[in-house]
Parts: structure tokens; C-alpha cells; sequence
């Protein structure tokens, strides 16, 4: 594949920039990739795994001369960020991120692009309950959704290029807008992970009663709630913080259905039950047939021998 | 391995009596299994794919001279089952289970077992989305628990034997108090499926809204979710019906911990949801400790080529 920016700088050295960092030298589509983290440590151990072309000392000396500028930082950062590089920022050169919401990402950052610099937020759906310089992997965005959600007022060119990036990347892409899109993220992502958090918070609660037994038969259902759980905290902090009112929405839905389910459960309406949960198995295929998953047996863990 | 069992009787023929068949195969330690199912379609699948060595027309023809009968039905037909076969129950032999709820399954059976028959509660914490006589698979109880629950009268050679069956199966075991198996079940299994199966509701209803979005667009969290909400309804309205005490005890806690969160939302109070978040981190850390799941990224998905 030929060169689709000749520099570009990664902002943020966790899960998604390292990722993007395999992802682009498999692709073998950006001459340079400089990379910048804000603590000494990420930046020694992303030199020592050889983690960009070129780790910096500033996000601004990352960012000097790059065609394509990616902010990788958590959502409540990225202003700061913003305001931090914008003077270096090279006439021509895109701007984007990777933040879980984007209407906040957009408020905060695009008061700080320079005229003749074009900024296309992005949202790469794909992620790990890992983080930090070592989790990444080239294969991340492999066949995984990456929304584009340029401005009503965003260069044409600088959207196209950025997508054939991360279709490079392995991902399909597709462009919507950022109110929307963060309602949508706020039904498949924000308000689940917050149900995760809460479930595996009470589980720790119980805990105490019943002696770490919690955690030794923990079941499938719990399993996988800690994983979700065990994601970034300051990441999802700042979704939370900046997809407030779609979360909250969400979360009140959520909660009346949860109720209705409760009070079948109390009067032993074991048919409400059952249609219920005959429903939601047909939203799995939906998924699967969507090619957002595999229907692997086990929640995805491969059974020995089987595959 | 020498057989532990002359003759085993599977009644039910879903995902755990057919990963339980071929773990059995896989181990030799039965001589001859027979199996039953209540579905002509069921018997007529398990026949081609060789799913047990004599499949039965009837629940009392396939327990007929067994030495372990093992009901593997829902938890409200397991009471039935055990009246219909009491007449046949062979002398000296062992009737066990693999209900999720154990109080429920023990007032059920118990009344049926004739003087000389030993009645030993059971429950595998194994399972996947799957379900029908095709999903099993040898390896499902690898390394997983299976928990024995005895009655305080259960003969100690029989406790004894059918856990060496569950170890050789793959399983680790430990007796548990039925209440108290009810309990943990609640928090780690029952609490966390009506969970998911609520948000799946939830995004099903927005996704008339948003048309179709929610599955395409479906990101890790939201995922997970319907893994788990993809579960066998029959089987999950049974365990909300018979464990509904302590269910509904842990949903309440569930809901109370949600407003929480939910306030400190809307407030912004980002330290508390900071601090939340990364408590429950630990609690991974735990499970992963534990053998009941391992760190691999992106929720057991393989990452190609890196493992």
C-alpha cells in the first residue's frame, strides 16, 4: 500500500495510538510516525518496545511537520492538547481524534485548529479492557467500524484521505453526525459499561459477606462485566462527564425496563419473562449477521482442540 | 482413566448433557451412556451426531439400570422428571443435577427418591450462548467449577464419587450449602443475565429510533451484553422464578449503587466515578487470578497473529 500521510504524530501513547502505531506499520502508509506521552514512563517504555518511528519530549515537537495530527488522550484532555500544539500545526495538515464522544471533543478542540488546518474527529469502535503503551496490537481495527464525523464546514479531501487511513487501518468506516453519534454510542457503549461498573461494584460489596467466593465462581454473566469493568477509569470518566445528557437518557429507559422485569420476577410471570428474553436473543443474530462479532461458542474464549 | 460409573442417564439433552457426553467419552469413565430427550426433533439430532451410546424414548427407559441419572433439564421441569423415573431408579444408584438454582431443584426432587437412592445436587459453572444437543463440546468444564451441594444426609461414597466424575469431566469442585450457593449465584450469574438481558431490551426499543445503528454500530460493552442475553430463555425464566429472593435482594442493591453513579453523573462529581472505576479494576484482577478467566485482549477475541 503507498503512503497515505508522510508524517503523522500520535498524541497519547495507550491502547488505540499503539495500536494505530502496528496498525500503520503494517499498512506500510506514513513515512514517519512520531509519538508523544505525557508521562516519562510511557515514553520509556514506548521506546523500548519501539513504539513510533520517533518518541518526542512535547506533543509540540511530535506534532512539528506532521500531515496528520491524532489526539489519543482522554476526552477531557484534548482541549488542552489543542491548545498546546496549535501553534506548530503545519498549514494543510489534518487533525483528528479518537474520543468515545465527540460533540464535547469538538467544543473543546476546534477553537484551537489554525486556519488552513483541517480537523475530522473519529471514532474508532474498537477497544480492549487493557490500556497503556504495551496493549496495542496491529489487529485491533480489523473489521471493526470507524465513524468519521467531520463538520458541516470540513474539507472534502482531508475526510476522504482520513478515511482511506483507516480503511488502511483495517477498519470499514462511515460518516455521521456528532450529536448522533454520541446518542447512539451512549445505547451500544457509555450506559453499558456504567451498568458493568455498578454490577461488579456490588459484587465487591457482597464480597464481604461471602468471602472472596464471589470472585472464585464468578459465572459467564459476572465474567464479562469485569472485563468491561476493568476498563480505562480515567477514560470513562471523561465519557460519562461529557456524554451526560444521552447517558442519563439511556440510563432512565434503562432502569424503567428494569423495573417491569423486577415486577414479573416478584408476581412470578414467568411468560413476561420468557418473551422477554426470547426477544433479546434475536438482537445477538442481528449482531453476528452485522459481522460485529462471532458466534464462537464460550463468550469467544476458544475451546481447546475445537477451532 | 477406569470408569466411575457403569452406566450414566442424561436426561435433557441440551448444551451441558452434550458437553457433558463427550467430556465423559473423552475421559472413559462410563461405560455405557444413555440419554433422553423430550423433543422428537432433539432425539432425531442427537442420533446423527452420535450424541450418547443409546438415545431413549422415554426419561424411564434411559434410567433403567443406570448408576447415575444426572437431570439436565430446566430447573421447573426437574421436579416432573423425577416423579416420572422414581419407579425405575435402580438401588445403590445416584441421581444428581445441573440446575443453576439448588434450593428450588432440591424441594422439587428430593420428595421423589426412593429410600436406597442417593439424591447429590450439582451445578457446573460452565456455559456458553449456545444451547440445543449440537453446542456441547468436551473441553466446556476444563478448569471450571462445579459445585456439589449435599444434603445433610447425602451418603459421603456417593458425594465422594460423583465428585471424582466432575473432576475427571475436567472440573474442580466444592460443596456449598444450597442457600448459600443461591446467594453467590445471585450476585455472580442470576443479577448480571437479567441486567444484560434489560440494556438489550433497552437499545432494541431505541433502535426504531435510530434505525438499526445500535447492532451496527455495536461497540465491545454493548456486546458483551448480548452474548449474555443470547442465553436460553427457558432456562433463565426458570432460575428468576426459583431463585427469586435473593435475585431481587441483589437487583435492589444493584439499583441503589446505579443512582449513586447516576448522580454523580449529573453533578460531575468525576472523582467519585474515578474512584468507582478503578476499585472495580481490582476485582478483574481477582478473577484473572483466580484461573476463571484469563487477561487475553479484547474480551477473549484472539487477536490473529499474536498469540
Amino acid at each position: 500500500m503507498s503512503v497515505i500521510y508522510d508524517r503523522v504524530a500520535l498524541i497519547g501513547l495507550g491502547l488505540i495510538a499503539s495500536s494505530m502505531f502496528w496498525a500503520i506499520k503494517r499498512a506500510g502508509i506514513a513515512g514517519e510516525v512520531t509519538g508523544f506521552a505525557r508521562s516519562d514512563e510511557t515514553r520509556a517504555i514506548a521506546r523500548e518496545i519501539g513504539l513510533c518511528d520517533r518518541v518526542c519530549e512535547s506533543a509540540r515537537e511530535a506534532c512539528e511537520g506532521a500531515d496528520l495530527v491524532v489526539l489519543c488522550v482522554p476526552v477531557c484532555a484534548m482541549g488542552d492538547v489543542a491548545a498546546d500544539i496549535s501553534p506548530v500545526l503545519k498549514p494543510g495538515a489534518t487533525v483528528s481524534d479518537v474520543g468515545s464522544v465527540k460533540r464535547a471533543v469538538i467544543d473543546a478542540v476546534a477553537p484551537h485548529i489554525p486556519d488552513g488546518v483541517h480537523f475530522v474527529p473519529a471514532h474508532p469502535l474498537a477497544g480492549t479492557e487493557q490500556s497503556g503503551p504495551g496493549s496495542g496490537f496491529a489487529e485491533l481495527f480489523d473489521n471493526r467500524w470507524c465513524l468519521i464525523v467531520p463538520e458541516p464546514d470540513s474539507d472534502e479531501d482531508a475526510v476522504t484521505r482520513l478515511e482511506a487511513f483507516w480503511k488502511a487501518l483495517g477498519s470499514n468506516t462511515e460518516r455521521m453526525d456528532a450529536d448522533h453519534h454520541d446518542l447512539v454510542l451512549a445505547v451500544t457503549s457509555h450506559t453499558p459499561h456504567l451498568i458493568a461498573y455498578t454490577m461488579v461494584g456490588v459484587a465487591d460489596d457482597l464480597r464481604r459477606v461471602t468471602d472472596s467466593e464471589v470472585i472464585k465462581y464468578s459465572a459467564a454473566g459476572f465474567r464479562d462485566f469485569t472485563r468491561i469493568a476493568a476498563s480505562d477509569p480515567t477514560m470513562w470518566r471523561d465519557v460519562f462527564l461529557t456524554n451526560k445528557e444521552a447517558t442519563l437518557e439511556i440510563l432512565g429507559r434503562f432502569t424503567e425496563e428494569l423495573f417491569a422485569l423486577q415486577r414479573a420476577i416478584r408476581t412470578g410471570d414467568g411468560d413476561h419473562l420468557h418473551e422477554y428474553f426470547t426477544h433479546t436473543r434475536a438482537i445477538r443474530r442481528g449482531i453476528i449477521e452485522a459481522g460485529q462479532d462471532t458466534d464462537a461458542p464460550d463468550f469467544g474464549r476458544a475451546p481447546r482442540g475445537k477451532r
